[in-house]
């Protein structure tokens, strides 16, 4: 067996400890006689696994006790309809800053949903392909909106909040799929977060949703059943059958987060990992970063050569080298080195090297 | 290692082989370096294997040219909502049998989203608490509805349509969640199947839709994008991230059936596990089944021996026993055997075995 380095922006590469641990209980999960795949989501055993994943996922991330922790399907791109439908319900407006493709479709379902006219658009970066996130100007914003939205880390451009638009009363509504667990965050400085799991949290299939209690219960009139977040707060993620092989490998990622030493350390390691490759490409002659200073992503790192052809060289040439889907997002062109969490330090070093090789080659 | 014979309603047992070639695949997919749960749906490796699982699905089910089939999220509760909004579009109005507690959630949340005054119940077995399929009266039927709902196969309460219901014209849309691959279908009676793959497709997350293709592309204004057929359907299944990794059991899953022989081996081995212990159940002067004659379910088979504390008596020594999950549903009492392809015969003649043992030590 030879793994290689998965640069994919998701499903992405997992922890070969959360492998190894999954697969050794693929046939039996401790002494129960059974895969977690064949449990009955209302037996006790599998009861234990999701209260285990909701209080590590609460403990890792220091979740405040008046925020409920759902473990949902669907992706972000169903948060994009159920966050509308939920939350659009006092002035039935709400404000948007629109820094990506994920960014923009979020904005695009709450317009189709709740109607154009009550969808502000606060500030938007496609004037330069999304490739920075914009100065906001706080006069834009409706301060009687019901939520403000934003993507906090943009995965096909590569960019990332630095710091978070102060909302005041306005709920901060945040799309962290591609980096939440990557670095602490202030989860009482949102209203919502929403994240699917399959960057830094597992499978896809699992979309996992930390919300304040105030904003459950006022769902729009028509919302279906399963879009409506108080379905499933009232139900501890029960209401129907979750995915309950996804809540599991999250469980085992957070215990492999805890013994890294937690948010914490992952920021560390996340940082030394990333400017690694952003010093790199600051010294290149022939690579150059598509995002600048603060706004750099700590977990995708979009980058070219301005040939299009090299790059398809240098995309062939890193696959044939054990370096995969390292080719960018089509509506950017050139690479992306998605580096979550499970990369492991010496998979960006050798990928550094492999480039400086690459470059001296091809001068 | 020492498996039970796990006899859940769902998520529910799965074949052993399945499991075996999960964890030998779990570090490394073939020669492709990463595991399933790692890789890029949009990656050819990935491509590839929901490519496979489709023509598998085709081929067992012999699914015709003009259906689409549909790998969602959700599970059945969210379908409960997707038909109403993308079916009820020309005269609004749908006919239901209400059959159990999966056909009345179908009924009622198509109630919720497009009026209650709009469904027309044509019959129910409410009164008896389900235990049987009630004929039809066809000048109940509605000859102008956008669709006539069933529930195929009712999990909690073990009855099964032995016939369908002659809809005419009117696509007939069936919820095939617990009896999917236990026999063959002519899906070309069907407007819509549906089922969640936790019972006998494979793990929890995963929703199977085959729908014909004339009934796609009308959803109901204000449909959302993930909640409308069209999205998924003009996308292959790929609008955003698919449950990657449940698509890769059904396929593993899928070869088990093929393996065996297909549906038809299927069903011939269902109705000998069912056989044993429906004879058994008929002989015996303690254990009652609670459904008679052709109603009878071959996937989940419900039983009381009329004394709760006889019932909970059973339940503990099963489980002791290594028979588990074999409680009934809270709804019915007494205890239920859910015994889907992948529960081996040999388990089913063990627990008959064991019923007897129990029954001649209790008298």
């Amino acid at each position: 067996m030879s793994r290689v380095y998965n640069f994919s922006a998701g499903p992405a590469t997992l922890p070969e400890e959360v492998l190894k641990k999954a697969a050794d209980q693929m046939l039996e999960y401790g002494d129960s006689g059974q895969s977690v795949m064949e449990m009955s989501h209302r037996s006790k055993e599998y009861q234990a696994i999701i209260d285990e994943t909701e209080a590590r996922l609460r403990k890792v991330m220091n979740i405040p006790d008046n925020y409920k922790v759902l473990f949902l399907q669907g992706g972000a791109s169903s948060q994009f309809a159920m966050i509308p439908l939920n939350l659009m319900n006092k002035t039935g407006k709400a404000d948007f800053v629109i820094t990506g493709q994920w960014a923009n479709k979020a904005y695009q379902e709450a317009c189709k949903l709740c109607g154009e006219e009550n969808c502000n658009v606060v500030a938007s970066s496609k004037d330069k392909t999304f490739s920075y996130i914009p100065k906001l100007d706080s006069s834009k914003f409706n301060p009687t909106a019901d939520y403000f939205h934003i993507c906090q880390n943009n995965t096909i451009y590569g960019t990332k909040w630095a710091e978070l638009p102060n909302t005041g009363n306005v709920p901060l509504v945040a799309d962290l799929s591609s980096c939440i667990l990557s670095e602490p965050v202030d989860v009482s400085k949102y209203g919502m977060i929403y994240a699917g799991a399959q960057k830094n949290m597992g499978p896809a299939g699992l979309t996992v949703v930390i919300i304040r209690e105030d904003l459950i219960g006022n769902a729009k009139e028509g919302t279906p059943t399963m879009f409506d977040y108080e379905t499933h707060a009232k139900n501890g993620s029960m209401y129907n059958t979750p995915p309950t092989y996804g809540i599991y490998i999250l469980d085992l990622v957070l215990e492999w987060v805890e013994n890294k030493g937690g948010l914490e350390a992952m920021k560390e390691i996340n940082e030394k990992k990333a400017s690694i490759i952003y010093n790199f490409l600051d010294g290149s002659k022939m690579f150059n970063a598509t995002v600048q200073g603060e706004d750099r992503s700590l977990m995708n790192v979009p980058f070219v050569t301005g040939n299009a052809d090299l790059d398809a060289k240098f995309v062939a040439e890193a696959k044939a080298n054990g370096f995969i889907n390292i080719k960018g997002h089509r509506s950017v062109g050139g690479m992306r080195a998605s580096i979550y969490n499970a990369m492991p330090i010496e998979g960006v070093e050798k990928l550094v090297q492999f480039m400086a090789k690459f470059e001296s080659e091809n001068q």
